[in-house]
């Protein structure tokens, strides 16, 4: 009889996986996954990218690589984070990843024993907490406000409790909340932390979409004991399909984060990391970038303004600063299960907010995703949405 | 105090992935790592069916996709894996993977527990003990002979160990050792396995490219009991750089590697996906495997050759009847650490044999691959190193 390890019992498929076959049909509206808007690729430059690389490097691209990944790419992603996020790094604190999916469940494989303790924002990212699930780690919801996670709530946390090994945070548009830390909590986090030198997984794959406000420092940049790790990637700002995601660290901690590497997968891709690498040595990543926020503020704004005017009064939700998210509160009575199977005759799909709370519970939460559909796509499903709401409450 | 898992003590950074910086220096002749020829990657034709993949696809090729990969590229999978094992499959039995190793890593999270024993050949793939180690496993080696693993030790062991969880074997032209089971060995294997129930992790990256002698039918293609995982790759047929192999296994077990899969790192790389699969399309795999086998034969021929010629009757080591490897076995007494550090000093590079020991020991051991190198490079080196080998014994 084949016996399956234990972890595998805390494991299922993510809803949002499970959804992607289905709402891939295109006469769904899909609010549902967090994808980039395929229209918005250069996909004419990548070609283009394509071919020279192969003409002039086709024996690397095709060929094994060293774990850490290419130098020339890496130099590019520190300078972009000294560029943008006011991270002082270089190429030898950089290990590349195939998404920042691994870097998440790498996490998990560096820090945690079975049964030790992750603190994160509740709700929190639904495939960060299957990634961790891996390790069989107990969970601690921290509670947030609109300025991110509670200090209070954090400090007592950390005073009361044995073996916590490592928080996870996403202080930038949150996913799936869509809110984004302030600069005061920012500062008192890193205060507290460093006073428990407990290391902390800093996830920033929206950071740079933001549609409105000014630059919020990473945790990272303000970072002088080298508990932050921080997890970046080309998904969202460039193309998902390349699988190409980095870890920036400090060196005791990133050695370990490559013997996982070595261990998981060996390498990110090589012939995505040359592309990428040349992509941005040819053409504009900042311009690139501001062609996304332009698109995805638009999608917001009328996703929001319907969400103004159609909810009721009993509904309450994110109107996010940047990011792929907004999140609906609803009246604790109505089950999102059920509104998610009406919706679904209708051929609008969005993701129950269960899933992103570690412990359960919530079922009146749910998670809107904008950067994937039209506009007319998501003012057609937001009117059936909010009607469907209303019916239910 | 940053405190790193239990997991990470057992943990060390592989001594191939180690020389990988030091081997790419044009002067080194390295019969160290596993990569394949570069020389026969069809680069050209890759860049053309690049073009093509992103002027007709380039959207979904860049996006996101499902966990399992993109349909077509596994039904094409399933057809060779027919064709070549006679394994009958098909598309839904089959989950894409970022190169093998995810296949080995995974197979770890899929069914071991801290503590669960492990059987596997002796000696046996470093780079599968090091993703095993990930779960903490106590290792069993099997000892073998020239035709695969021995049986009587494999039941005795069976008869008397609590808590086997996985029998991890690579039957065709093994890494490290060159050897290749019998056909009669893999009946009898299978038979005890079906006996015990005893899941399977069946490797096989190299069994395309055999040099001379009869295909021998995977064991996936004899397992009744849906008990075998076959591990395939694309890294040794076309290219490594894509970071592309997968996993057949019936439905129960791929359902769990499937979430550890998202749990990792969601799905292979979408762009390598339509590439390899288009270009399999296009161009001619089986013509392309016969480019490789005549090569590599050619280059472990001038290998054998000289080993024949020049070691001492107190060396053995394997003709292989495939692959990429030899193992050479040395006088008890040798010490191929120092015969590494004098190789070195002459700019030749191979890898010691302790490593693929879980449980360490065999000192006098070491694996030698003849894919990488040129004729005259192979000459240059084998007679360097047979050199210091007649010196130190």
């Amino acid at each position: 009889m084949i016996q399956f390890a234990d972890r595998m019992k805390m494991l299922k498929g993510s809803e949002i996986r499970e959804f992607m076959a289905l709402t891939a049909k295109p006469d769904i509206i899909s609010f549902a996954g967090g994808m980039p808007a395929p229209e918005l690729f250069p996909t004419e430059q990548i070609m283009e990218v394509a071919r020279i690389v192969l003409e002039e490097n086709g024996q690397e691209a095709l060929q094994y690589g060293t774990t850490e990944g290419i130098p020339r790419l890496r130099e590019q992603i520190a300078a972009r984070m000294k560029a943008k996020n006011n991270i002082s790094t270089d190429a030898d604190h950089i290990l590349m990843t195939s998404g920042s999916q691994e870097g998440l469940a790498f996490s998990a494989q560096v820090f945690l024993n079975k049964g030790d303790v992750v603190l994160l924002e509740s709700p929190s990212y639904l495939g960060a907490i299957n990634a961790f699930k891996t390790c069989e780690p107990n969970f601690i919801e921290i509670p947030t406000d609109s300025d991110g996670m509670l200090m209070d709530e954090l400090e007592s946390v950390l005073k009361s409790t044995e073996n916590v090994k490592m928080i996870y945070v996403i202080p930038d548009f949150q996913n799936p909340s869509g809110k984004t830390w302030s600069l005061e909590r920012r500062k008192q986090f890193m205060e507290l932390v460093n006073q428990y030198e407990i290391p902390v997984i800093e996830d920033n794959p929206y950071g740079e979409l933001r549609f409105e406000g000014e630059y919020l420092p990473a945790l990272k940049s303000m970072d002088t004991k080298g508990l932050v790790v921080y997890l970046g990637t080309f998904s969202k700002i460039l193309a998902p399909g390349f699988r190409l995601g980095w870890i920036c660290a400090e060196e005791k901690i990133l050695a370990k984060y490559n013997f996982i590497k070595q261990a998981y997968s060996l390498q990110a891709p090589t012939i995505s990391m040359l592309i990428a690498s040349r992509w941005m040595d040819m053409y504009d990543l900042d311009a690139h970038v501001e062609k996304i926020r332009v698109c995805y503020k638009k999608r917001k704004d009328i996703m929001l303004e319907i969400m103004r005017k159609e909810l009721p009064d009993s509904c309450t939700f994110t109107d996010p600063e940047g990011g792929l998210f907004t999140w609906i509160e609803l009246p604790e009575y109505v089950d999102t299960k059920e509104l998610s199977m009406k919706c679904l005759e209708e051929k609008v799909a969005f993701v129950t907010g269960t899933g992103f709370y570690p412990n359960g519970g919530h079922k009146n939460t749910l998670r809107l995703n904008y950067s994937n559909m039209s506009e007319e796509k998501i003012k057609e499903g937001m009117m059936k949405l909010c009607r469907i709401i209303k019916e239910s409450i």
